[in-house]
């Protein structure tokens, strides 16, 4: 009996762990859902006999050791940084490895070690990264099998709320890690414009977006992640002149985020201690503007970023940017205090069904003249623990791994799901959970 | 015979080595300067007898320590970062240590077995460290002697060109490292106003400045240093409601340099590798733009930021940044390509005149009301070599030497020169020098 340990059994594991019960039923498979909470990892097994929950302290060396060495591969759910300690492991007792993040420098060391082994690790196969490459690199390969030129490769993605469960001013709720919301684009972002490098530092990212449309969603804003060009080589679009991968918020998040970059309040590399009778998020406020003799805290926020308008006024106003309430946090980086302001507001409601967004957009030289390609995914969640987010991550990984049991993925090494051995069947399968790309064409 | 090692002949420690070599004339006193350059440390001996010119090679260990070991005290003239090493070598060998520099977290690990050895280590004993202590000190004690309260205290220095030799549209030269000019400022400034705690972010921080003026001089520009909070404790200055250090430039300079901070052009967290035929200067500024199909890069750059006016635009053409001039570096941060497009046309000429500007600006409570005190100083440089900048930086280093030699200071420990017994003599040694403060009081 083939067993498969799913390590971490968190939100973004839904989707993953209940596909990968559904497929042992026939398999003959045994899945090991490892979580340091064994309640948590019960519940997401749901008393399923193919089923086995158990707790994992990853500080336990000899017990995490055990659980992987009795396995016959891994999929890690954990944080990303907590990745390179399991793959090391992986290595140890020669066991395949999965996860939904970047590769990382730590995992690349470890590559001849795992071509040695004869060892799969997959990577970048949850969303973004994940099911980008995989969408992205059917239409590259199909495009280079009929000898036309890619010009432009501009791919958005966003995780966002559906128009139902957009009740706030910002139009945005948590459905991934917080922390990264607020520190999401710090560093330079890098990429190529017909053939011109452009880097764009963090204090300029909120301003520069570009206008993207969905059919039946509106009008979304899209800005640069950190480093485009290192996906000419992933995408084996090197001579591409026009090469941008980003990030999607709906309309209006931008220009309103920008106050907060501008003003400093998501800066992570000092810490503020406030004494308890002045904090407040009126005097958080405050110590980014400079002092006026008389004027108020919103006259000089105006005075200071003179661009601010009525519906980023409404939007700082519904946080309670203006008002005396108590810090939630009163030690911190601003970075963290702001993360704890937004946090309750922008809490995910247990009907909330959030929305998946992403779009490739696609110049392309053919005989006839510049076509260009959009490629766009919407998917929508049910609900808090059923959303759209855990779906697209989980899914994918799922699948590869079912496929990767099943002998259809035969590669081996450490990979990107960007292979057409590996991502047209996975492709394939999503198309019957639903996760459909509708393409069209412009001459 | 005593004997004083000083480690580094650069051009800041010019003044310090000839006033060394005096005083050790009538002292019976051997003035060692040991450079990696001997014939740099024969040069600033010019023959006297009582000076000792040797060879240091920091890396060759045994050789470091015979020479400090065989040394009564050392003055390191070297970069901030290498002066723990020698710190150590002084506390392994019972040895005295003096630097013009800030006194950094390693050495205050050091500080119990400096007091256990009672040896003496003063730092930040230079101009800016150094003179603005002491001169804020001598008006800080005197004011709290008279019972009064001081409401502000604010303190800006700048090194920076005598007008005779300001012929450059940017009103700079480089009188020191030039590294250290382009990223200055990066970090979040902090400091107290009224009573409330404020923070600039980098991007903000050559917007927010104060115009300050100095008498027969003109208008300059001042903006605010790191870290000013820590200077409560330092100053004694607890309870003052404003407290604020700063960076003196000429008038125009600070919204010209925003330029660069706002295209992200002092970044140096990345590395960008131009092809040789596209790497002009006109290329390295376009690539910090939006791209634009038919635009030039003027016209996107003024687009961009529409703040930009014809002095800014005239500063910019001065240093070729529209032209297609070769880059001076192809590879690098955009910190380092922008220092290496700066240094040629901000060199200092042989007959080139210096200037330091250093004004304090207190406001006092007395019995008679709010009284604003301002204590200003101007030093202007003879040429190349004989710099206000190596002269400021370098003389009250010298003084505080010789006057522990003397044991005119007696203090023991890890210090700045903050206390009474230390700044006041120092003080009136530097008079004689010419350097003298004036003050101005102002009901």
């Amino acid at each position: 009996m083939e067993k498969i340990l799913i390590i971490g059994a968190g939100k973004s594991a839904t989707y993953l762990i209940d596909y990968l019960l559904e497929t042992a039923n026939k398999k003959n498979r045994t899945i090991i859902v490892a979580d340091l909470s064994l309640t948590l990892a019960e519940e997401k097994i749901k008393q399923n006999p193919r089923g086995l929950a158990k707790c994992i302290d990853l500080n336990d060396v000899v017990g995490r050791k055990k659980l992987i060495q009795e396995s016959d591969l891994v999929i890690s759910m954990l944080p990303a940084h907590l990745h390179p300690m399991i793959a090391e492991d992986c290595l140890e007792f020669s066991k395949h490895f999965f996860t939904a993040s970047y590769e990382s420098d730590a995992l690349r060391k470890m590559q001849s070690e795992i071509e040695k082994k004869g060892l799969f690790f997959l990577n970048e196969c949850g969303l973004d990264p994940g099911i980008d490459h995989m969408s992205a690199m059917k239409i590259i390969d199909e495009v280079h099998t009929k000898g036309y030129t890619i010009l432009s490769f501009r791919s958005y993605t966003g995780g966002l709320m559906a128009p139902e469960s957009d009740d706030n001013p910002w139009k945005y709720k948590f459905t991934w890690n917080p922390r990264n919301v607020v520190l999401a684009g710090q560093g330079t972002a890098k990429y190529l414009d017909n053939n011109e490098y452009k880097y764009i530092p963090y204090h300029k990212l909120f301003e520069r977006f570009e206008k993207i449309a969905i059919e039946n969603y509106g009008i979304f804003e899209g800005y640069a992640n950190r480093d485009s060009l290192a996906y000419r080589e992933v995408y084996n679009l090197q001579k591409t002149p026009t090469l941008l991968r980003g990030t999607l918020r709906k309309e209006g998040f931008c220009q309103a985020w920008n106050v907060f970059v501008q003003l400093g309040m998501t800066d992570d590399s000092f810490t503020i201690n406030f004494e308890s009778s002045k904090a407040t998020k009126r005097t958080f406020l405050n110590s980014f503007l400079p002092f006026h003799e008389t004027k108020t805290v919103e006259e000089k926020l105006t005075a200071y970023l003179p661009w601010i308008d009525e519906p980023i006024l409404e939007k700082l106003t519904y946080l309670g940017l203006f008002s005396n309430e108590h810090l939630p946090l009163t030690q911190g980086s601003p970075a963290a205090i702001l993360q704890a302001i937004l946090e309750p507001k922008w809490l995910l409601q247990e009907s909330d069904k959030d929305l998946i967004v992403m779009q490739h957009i696609f110049e392309i030289q053919t005989p006839k003249g510049i076509q260009t390609l959009t490629s766009s995914l919407v998917d929508q969640g049910i609900n808090q623990t059923y959303t759209a987010m855990a779906k697209t991550v989980g899914l994918p990984l799922a699948i590869a791994v079912d496929l990767f049991m099943d002998g259809v993925i035969q590669s081996r090494g450490l990979l990107r799901p960007t292979s057409r051995e590996i991502y047209h069947p996975i492709l394939q399968a999503l198309e019957k959970h639903g996760i459909i790309f509708r393409e069209e064409h412009l001459d």
